[in-house]
Parts: structure tokens; sequence; C-alpha cells
């Protein structure tokens, strides 16, 4: 006999009524009393328990009864349905098997332990309720993602993780090196890179975009997911030293075609976990975020709305006086204006245009009042900014000009200005950080407990 | 009107003989006569060109006889059947608008360009058969393997980048810091490493192995798909600093479950490409691997065989006078000895499993012998090893012991001990390289034409 997976259990229980079934898990509470006892089983494929009730006839009652929570054993029963409990059916073991002892030590013991505390034993915490559903959470919204620009017939590309070019300016960026640190080589007191492994410096990149740009000027639709990485020192609940992106490129498309784009996916998306997480949804909605199943709700059945920036600042600055930062035309947007404008003026997800080109990146497409470049973010109630793009700048002659006045090196990018050479097509792309989907998602408020194993300053444990 | 993808127009385009339609794309050949011309145009998004045919009745006639190779353009047309010729229909063009144009010096000019020129230009070689072929099918492999595991319920996990600790021992890591490497703070000598961004010397990660057994005993059934270096100074045709590893972890599961999901993965991903990616498999058939289509569809009809490493042994040292290793108990298999027996003895791949413990990582299964674990690699004609895997040691003691043995520190372990303590029921997983699995579904014979950015000693162009 094999073991039945809870989530295949839980969808046609009803054909095993009064059959012997065999399951496996992990013990998450045990009680008994003199003749009986009951297990709450989980096997990890599924959000909820099996109940398993034992009774004394078992062969190795006694020793059932002093089985520990977080052991794995295996269990072979009658399925019987229990239509007047929560459950709707339990097993009622015939034999029960340890599979895998646990210390009574174990720490997820039926107490409530403080998100802060699951951190510290992060190899554990996947096994707790919260963390379960969260990475379930995870995993299905990855694949949606896959799903929705397979079924497009976008090319998934990997652009590289070590990289000797930078898209956003340098200064936060990891190196990479294969040096031995207590014994540089150095010449006229600067570090000799030409004794490193690449034969030069390299950095872990910040994103894949430029060379999704490549990407997309060969096969029209790509995206990319994959880890990128920040070496930058806060200690933010949003903020992680390394986090996984999504970054769509399309060509022969402007910004209009990138919001429509970035639209579907948001929906598309929240669709699909809501569909295929139903239990774990229920859970955060409940335990987490009070309104969670209602605010996505108004997300996948909204029109998103769109606005300039130059009017949303008009909009802004008349609520000036409630700001911790006020606005005027030119300055960046806070996450306090992009709820204000999401949840109070919009109470939807809203994309700001047209950002004033001082405060965004050289690759960004100039637009004709030469004062701002196309760029888009995606604003949405209860976070803020989702998704931040823009149409790239695809006139090799402005692209050189950007660059020259924000001072980004030509040099190391003559394979980007060449692709503006080479049948450079208009084309744009937008940056979705998974972390920040998840958190959206699932209501959980720290960057920390929405990726296995976070890495922050001062730590890189597991 | 809006343009229509190739891959949906080559499904569909009987239902608009005779109507005007619009596309756009890349030019990848251009010729005209006095009164007409031809275009072979390509979008990206699908094997094949779509010709386009112009005569001289368009406005910009001159003009578009002077459009050159790589340019991308728009086109109004009427589709026509052309049952006579190659392609089943052509486009008569009524418009045709310049798009982006592509300066004359466009190296992708009709001459066939060496793999190791175009290596050089990896900004431009996805424009080719060749190269838009492998990335094609390397995006659908990505899929495959999502949907396998989806279709599974497996979960996808993500394990760190970045790590402090070391799967399979050391050397050969990268190290990423935020230190000033022209500055670097030392104590008695030694790189102060309580400075550096984590507090502690970090690496990048060479297989998420560990910490997928951290997610598998929560999710049962769990994979990996990510990111994975090499320091190593090899220059080989195998061998890249930077690769994406698949790594599944399941639970309540041995040696045997092991190599069974191995053998599912492997005919499921064949099985997807050989329908999804037709014409780009032909391609490869034809001109990249004779006869690849016909070793795929062998690997998805054969039942893999499966072969203790000690019966292996005595079969190879029969042949040891015409290898360039000779073999005996004890040693490890090299690729001529992987192949001999996957191509001349069971002509299939098969498995060789239960290894000397000596020639294996300190985390696999100790067998009864006590000489052997349980241990599983995958070969496969043409290639050689294409999976390594196991059963996990889970009991804490031998695991222990196996860690003494080897010198593995026992210490910044603590959380993978803790994993034995607390329920470690028996569990296994294994490794697929992708770019492997890509070679082999292509016949691609160089690791650097299966990676769009490879990142290899002294190179980390792009």
């Amino acid at each position: 006999m094999k073991a039945i997976d809870f989530r295949d259990l839980f969808k046609s229980y009803e054909n095993y009524n009064e059959k012997e079934i065999e399951i496996e898990g992990w013990i998450r509470t045990i009680r008994d009393s003199k003749n009986f006892g009951f297990i709450e089983l989980n096997d990890g494929t599924y959000m909820k328990n099996v109940q398993v009730v034992f009774e004394s006839h078992l062969e190795n009652f006694e020793e059932v009864k002093k089985y520990s929570t977080g052991s794995a054993i295996s269990v072979k029963g009658i399925l019987v349905m229990t239509p007047e409990a929560k459950q709707p059916f339990e097993i009622k073991a015939t034999e029960i098997t340890m599979e895998g002892e646990s210390d009574p030590s174990y720490p997820l013991q039926k107490k409530r332990h403080s998100l802060e505390y699951l951190r510290t034993i992060a190899h554990l915490r996947p096994r707790t309720n919260t963390f379960s559903a969260v990475f379930r959470v995870r995993s299905l919204a990855a694949f949606a993602i896959h799903k929705f620009f397979n079924e497009r017939g976008f090319v998934y590309a990997h652009p590289p993780i070590i990289t000797a070019s930078d898209a956003e300016g340098a200064g936060e960026m990891f190196r990479v090196t294969a040096l031995d640190l207590d014994n540089v080589e150095k010449v006229d007191g600067k570090t000799d890179y030409t004794k490193d492994f690449f034969g030069k410096s390299a950095n872990l990149t910040v994103s894949g975009q430029l060379e999704a740009e490549i990407f997309a000027l060969a096969f029209k639709n790509v995206y990319t997911f994959g880890p990128t990485f920040r070496a930058e020192n806060s200690n933010t609940t949003r903020h992680a030293a390394e986090f996984w992106m999504i970054e769509p490129e399309i060509a022969f498309a402007d910004l209009s075609d990138n919001m429509q784009l970035a639209e579907d996916m948001v929906k598309y998306v929240v669709n699909y976990v809501l569909e295929n997480a139903k239990e774990e949804m229920e859970f955060f909605n409940s335990f987490v975020e009070k309104g969670l199943l209602d605010k996505l709700d108004n997300v996948v059945s909204s029109e998103f709305g769109r606005i300039d920036y130059t009017d949303a600042i008009e909009i802004l600055m008349k609520n000036n006086d409630n700001f911790d930062y006020s606005v005027q035309w030119g300055t960046d947007i806070q996450t306090e204006h992009e709820r204000y404008l999401s949840e109070v003026i919009f109470k939807k997800p809203v994309f700001v245009i047209n950002y004033p080109k001082e405060i965004k990146a050289f690759y960004m497409r100039m637009n004709e009042d030469d004062k701002t470049v196309a760029a888009m973010d995606l604003l949405v109630p209860g976070i803020g900014e989702l998704i931040g793009g823009s149409q790239r700048e695809e006139r090799l002659d402005m692209l050189e000009k950007r660059m020259e006045e924000m001072g980004v090196p030509k040099e190391d990018m003559w394979w980007y200005l060449e692709l503006r050479k080479y049948g450079g097509v208009k084309h744009a792309g937008y940056g979705l950080g998974f972390e920040r989907l998840i958190m959206y998602l699932t209501g959980m408020g720290n960057i920390r407990d929405v990726i296995p194993f976070p890495r922050t300053p001062k730590n890189a444990e597991f």
C-alpha cells in the first residue's frame, strides 16, 4: 500500500469511506486518555491536518501514547466520515509505525511563537501553519507567473547573476571574488583584479533588465525570474540583500502595452492564488490581515487607474499638510503618497506615469516635453509601489546623451548601445519584486517572513 | 490593427486567406529586382520566417529596397496561400514601415558564423537560427520542469544564493563581500569578516540541497530551480562558473522512489520539448546532432536500467584495456566509463547505485554493508552523467560519524543535524544540471552555447 498525500485525500476522501488507507506525516499534536487517543497529523502537502484515532487494541498502544510532537509516523487505518465534527473524516488506526522520532525538546509545541523567534529556527518554521501557508503561496505564485508568460508565448531568459556591468548605478553591489582576501595583490595601491577569476572586478546583479532587452530584441516577448542583490545596509521590514525579481521585456511595444501587461499579470497571479490556495488565503484573511480577501477581490475586478505624475503631484500638494514629507513637482513620491493615491484617491491599483527625468534611470525613454520620461509605477492599496517600469530609450543619440549627463560609462555598455544600432525597435518592460508580491498576497508585514532564508545585514544563517 | 505573432500565425494562417493582416519583426534577408522584392521576416516568437513580397506600387518602394538586414519593420499586407512553394503562405505588402533601422555594419549577414565568433556577440546571437532554437528550448524545458513538479504538488523552494555554509566541501566557492578590497581590515593578519556585510565570511551557493532538505521535512515533496556557482578554474566544454540546477527532495522516500522520480521527470521534459518545439528539434536533428530525435525517442520509450556500482565495475574491468583510465572497485567512474555503460552495455539511460562511501558526499545514507552509500547517478547515452543523487543519512549518530570522518564542521551545520533530531524521516533527492540537460536536448556541444551569457575563467562579458 502506498500512502495518500493529504492534498489528494481531501479532494477524494468520499471514495475511501469505510476503506483502509495508508497515510504518513508529522505529528502536530497528540493527546490520549486511558483507552484511546487522538493524533493531529500533517504531511506537508496540504494546509489541513488529518485526525487519527488510536485505541487500546493497537499492539503498540502504550508506545504510541508516548510519541512526541514533531515525530514522523505512518498510519494504516479505516477512513470514517464524521459529519458531526469540524473535520469531514477521521482515520481509525489499525497500525501505527514510527518513521522518525522527535526529541521532546522540539521547539514547536502547541503554544504560539513570535515571528521574531521563528526566524531563529528557519529550519523548522516551515512546519508551522503560518509558514507552511506562506511558502505554499510563494510556490503557487511563482508557478502562476511562469504559466502566465508561457501561455502568452514569452521566452523565459536567464540573465547572468555575476556581472561586470551595473544597471542602476554602482555603490550598492556585492563584490564576487576568488581572490585571497588575506593577501590581496595590488598595483599602485589598488587591488589587481586582473588576477581575479574573471580577470576584472565582478559583482552580483541588481537587475537582469539590460540583458532582458537583448532577448526582447530577438524574441519579442521575454521575461526573467531570478535572484537579485543589494548590499544596502538598511534594516527595514521591506529590504533584503537577496530577493527574487520578475522582469518582463517586450519589443514593438510602448508604455501603454507595458501597463496592460502588468495589469493582466497581477490579476492573473492573484486569481491563480485565490483559486489554488483557498485554505491558505482564508487563514491569512482570518489571522494575518483582516479584509485581505476583499482587498484582492478588488484588485481582480477593478480596472487599474492611470494618472500622469504631474497630475498626481497636483492632487498630492493639496494634502501636503498631512504628509510627513511634502511634495512638489520634481520630488520623488514616497510610500505615504503612493498609499494616499491608491487608497484614498483611486481606491484601487493605479499607474503613475511620466516622471521627471531627474528622478529616474538613464535608460528610460525621453518624452516630447524633454522634461519627463516614459516611466510607470504601479501603486497598490496597502503597500504602495508594487511594480516599476518604463519604455526604454531606443534612440541611440538620446541614450548616449542621457548616459553622459548621468555619468554612466559608455565603454562597458558597448553592447547595450549596439542594440540601438541594429534594429532597436521601441520596447518596454518592468520589474516586480517577488517578495513584495508575496507580502501583498499574504498580508505578511516583514520581508524576512516571506523568503525562506532571508539575507540581511549581519545575517546569513542557514 | 494589432500585429499577429508568428507562432499564432503559423497555427491559424488558413483563417487569414486573402485577408489583410499586420505583422512585425526583424529582416533576416532582403533581395530585390527592378519591380519587386522579397523580405524574410522573423518576429522572434517562432522558428520560421514569413516571406513578404513587396512591389513597385508601394509608395516607399525605392526606400524599402534599401532596408538592411537586422532592421525592425512592420508590414500590412494580404496573406496568400503558396501551395507550390516551400512556405505555406506569403504576405503581399500593402504598407511597410521602418520601426528600427539597422546599420549596414550588422554582423549577422547571410554567411555562416562560427560558434566561437558568435560568443563574442552574445547580445546578437539570439537572433540566429541556432541560438533562437537553443534559448527557446531552454525556456520550454524550464517550464516543463515547473509544470511536472506542480502537477505532482511539489512545493517550489528558493534556497539562499548567498550562504555561510558549504554543502560539498569548500575551496571552489566564490566569496561575496561588501568590504573595500583596497583596504581590507585585518586582525592578526587575517581578514576581519566581522566588519563585512553579513558579519562573517559568505559565499555563493554550490547547491541548495541542504536547505531543500529543510523544506522536504516540512512539505514532503519539494524542488529548487536556481543558479549555483563554482569557482573552478577549468576551461572545458562542460564547466561554467555559473549554472542553473534543479534539486528535488522527497520525504518518506528512499533511493528507489528517487530513481522513479528522476526517470519520470526526464521523460516528461523530453516529451514536452519534443511536442512543443517541433521545428527547433528538427533543426537540431538536421544541423547539430544527426540522430538526436532517435536518441530522445529511445529515452522516452525505454525503461531506464539499474545496476549496482559493484556490478558495473565488474563489467567495466573486462574492458579496462580500451579505457584511458582503468577502473577497479573504489575508483570513481569517468565519462568514458559512463558512456560505455549507457551506450554499449545498456543502450539506454541507466542508474548506477550504491557507490563506495569514500568517493561520495558525507550526507549520503550508509548501506548495511558499511562500505557503500545509497547514491545514484543517472548515465545517459551521448553525455554520461546527467543526474546525481542519493538517499540522505537521516540517522543522527551515523551522520555525525561521517561528518567527523570527512572533516565537515558540525558547529556550522547545527540546523542540518537538528533536522535528524526532530522527525527526521527517511528522505532522498537529486540534482540535475540544467545546462547539461539543454546540451542533451539540443545536441549542442559546449556549455557556453546553451546559457545566454556564460561565466567562465577570465570572462564575465555582457
